[in-house]
């Protein structure tokens, strides 16, 4: 390694850090799409040329993980592994493939002038992030910002730091010998959280904030942060089953919204059940969710059905499991009157990240498309499509619940911006 | 007038605005075109009707604002006429005819597991507006926010006070009169400062926050607002006199940029001037200039050759003319050895609103196109030209400097956001 690609990791001044990504930003600006793929690559192939490196490092991370305790989720997100790795280096390539938003020109017309006005999309400058202590987020967002023209400033859980100063090392020396900017990546090399707090203040450099992780920090992002921020990842999805059905279509699809990955966003978390098709569908739910282990909780009109069935993990919702993600194989049911009452509750419970109607009746689904407030709306479908690739945009940076700039799930077109480029004829006024 | 109407203008209880409009905003989501374009057109009809009152009102703001010393520029902001009142009344009409964003969908196709997906806009929700003292803002900015079903919440300046809940009570009595929830359009009715404050924390209530006045506004907005800001309207505006022109064609342009219209953002700051060409440019900009009295901050080069022309209005430029918006018929001229120092230059200084060159070399021309950051980038045309009817956008509520969510001129559009509408096939899944 050169002393430029090492020296950085060690920098902890977050004046520097952000002086440097602006500069490093405008010389990211003048690259072609060629130049772009063609570092990308080299990325993936260094993570396999070093692949040794990167696993020592990450192995001594998960030992002091392990000695303070961490749970086992904690510790399998940030554990690294020759397939893990692997599959690392194929999502860097997967980037290559990706269409470049950037340069696409639209809206092209004259004005009455005779000017011909435009927008070009373009990068946004430089990106910050905060995220949770996953190392292959690392690698996933800072090729997603270098295909996107963005320096990037990277700040991973102090649970990673030794397999994150690996990485952004090695990423950076990619950078170097590709004769380019290693400033385009940097990582805050320091587990302070105060330099949290510096970062947040850093508008002059940074042109968008990017948290991933709890509801706590995406707050304390909001309330401190100076530049614009994305905020989102929390998803307390809500699924309305309505009278008007084919149960055997719809327990399946049920069961996949809450058992096929409870740990992520865009698992299910709230059911509510038509009344007058809850003792036909519950019965059948009971029988599909026992055999993942789901624990669910019932309000007092679902609670005796599940009874009946005798529901092996049954227990009374309390007010706090509305509106709660569980993240866990835990679901909370309850009975509504009809579709009015569901969309009552869905705008006072949901966290705007995905919904779904399961429904027969057209009127219906188009209630639901039309008033459901949120970044995805389902009509006969499992909220667990919610992810940039299943939408075809490619590798996703975050799933955004406001609704500035991007709405659910942001790939690379959410890290550019436009401008509008207007060439004019020498006698045009305004 | 109506209770209703009446009662909200001496509301300045925050939670309970915000929560109102919250409410407002979901009855208001269910209104289609037609319907909006309607107690839009009524609103201009009620605003000619209720012209004594409201220049009675305005006559009171502007009879204090003298006493209390305001500038002439302030006051001529400030005052209403029947000639100004039906111009806004005209300018809430071409809202009328204006396309309506709401309900566009986009980027339709199918998944590969047969399910169809497309992106619709919808409205954002709440939108809060802080701005300065003058009333007109107030119409203008409810009327848009009402074309795209979003619920307004206003704070204007405080010398309007009386003027602005006139206005708010007229348009709250329309809304009412046509069967709607008043609380769309809201007022905080108090000059208190401490309410902007507790204004920039209600996230839970206000999807999006923009400000419309001074620096120092965008920067207090910024730094304390804990929903998404749009920042902008403070244009340090460049523009590149290349050594590739023709002369004769060049004069008008810079002249139309500094002089039309000084005291607006899109106005030019700051002259930039080939070295090579300068010799030839500044002796017949001087006669241009001086017919306007336009007041020169010339740089070192600059200054002798204004001073051979004996320039009446010429100083020696000091550091603080460079990234400086003048709002006035001043204008900073430097010269530079090339387009590089140029480009440099507006790196440094420019405010990421307006830019322009003046140049007949393609190639200049694209290097300036391509690498200034700016939100609209002039080739041969002048600065003024960035405006959201100018654009063919319509009116415009701001004209954002930042790079997220809308750039430049932010018109209908920049009021909405979108939602993904996924339709599912019962056996699809992720």
């Amino acid at each position: 390694m050169t002393d430029a690609a090492f020296a950085q990791v060690d920098q902890v001044d977050l004046e520097t850090l952000g002086r440097q990504a602006k500069q490093a930003s405008r010389e990211l600006a003048r690259l072609n799409t060629e130049q772009k793929n063609e570092v990308i690559q080299a990325i993936a192939i260094a993570l396999r040329a070093h692949s040794d490196e990167i696993l020592a490092s990450n192995y001594l991370d998960l030992d002091e993980a392990k000695q303070n305790g961490l749970s086992a989720a904690m510790l399998d997100r940030l554990t690294l592994n020759e397939t893990r790795l692997e599959a690392i280096a194929k999502e860097v390539e997967n980037v290559v493939r990706l269409a470049d938003p950037v340069g696409q020109e639209f809206d092209q017309r004259m004005l009455p002038q005779g000017m011909r006005i435009k927008r070009r999309r373009t990068p946004l400058g430089v990106v910050g992030v905060i995220y949770e202590a996953r190392p292959n987020v690392t690698v996933d967002v800072a090729v997603l910002c270098l295909k996107t023209n963005n320096a990037v400033i990277l700040r991973g859980g102090k649970e990673t730091l030794r397999s994150n100063r690996v990485l952004v090392r090695i990423l950076r020396q990619a950078l170097q010998d590709a004769g380019l900017n290693p400033n385009c990546i940097q990582l805050i090399a320091s587990p302070d959280r105060e330099l949290v707090r510096q970062m947040l203040k850093l508008d002059k450099y940074i042109d968008m904030l990017i948290p991933r992780g709890g509801a706590e920090l995406h707050q304390f992002c909001k309330e401190n942060a100076t530049m614009p921020v994305i905020t989102g990842g929390i998803g307390v999805c809500h699924m309305y089953v309505d009278a008007f059905l084919d149960l055997d279509s719809a327990i399946p699809v049920i069961y996949n919204a809450k058992v096929q990955r409870p740990t992520v966003c865009n698992a299910l978390d709230t059911l509510l059940v038509h009344h007058l098709i809850a003792p036909d569908l519950i019965p059948m739910l009971a029988e599909s969710l026992a055999q993942a282990d789901v624990e669910v909780r019932a309000d007092v009109q679902a609670y005796p059905l599940f009874e009946q069935e005798n529901y092996p993990k049954l227990v009374h919702a309390s007010h706090s499991d509305w509106g709660t993600e569980f993240l866990d194989l835990v679901l909370s049911v309850k009975i509504v009157e009809d579709l009015d009452e569901a969309l009552d509750f869905i705008s006072q419970y949901s966290s705007g990240h995905s919904e779904a109607i399961l429904t027969l009746k057209t009127e219906h689904a188009e209630r639901f498309l039309n008033e459901v407030d949120s970044a995805a709306v389902y009509v006969n479908a499992s909220t667990r499509f919610t992810d940039g690739a299943m939408f075809g945009l490619g590798a996703e940076v975050a799933v955004s619940t406001q609704k500035l700039h991007a709405r659910g799930p942001m790939a690379l077109e959410g890290l550019t911006t436009y401008k509008w480029l207007v060439e004019g004829r020498w006698n045009a006024r305004p």
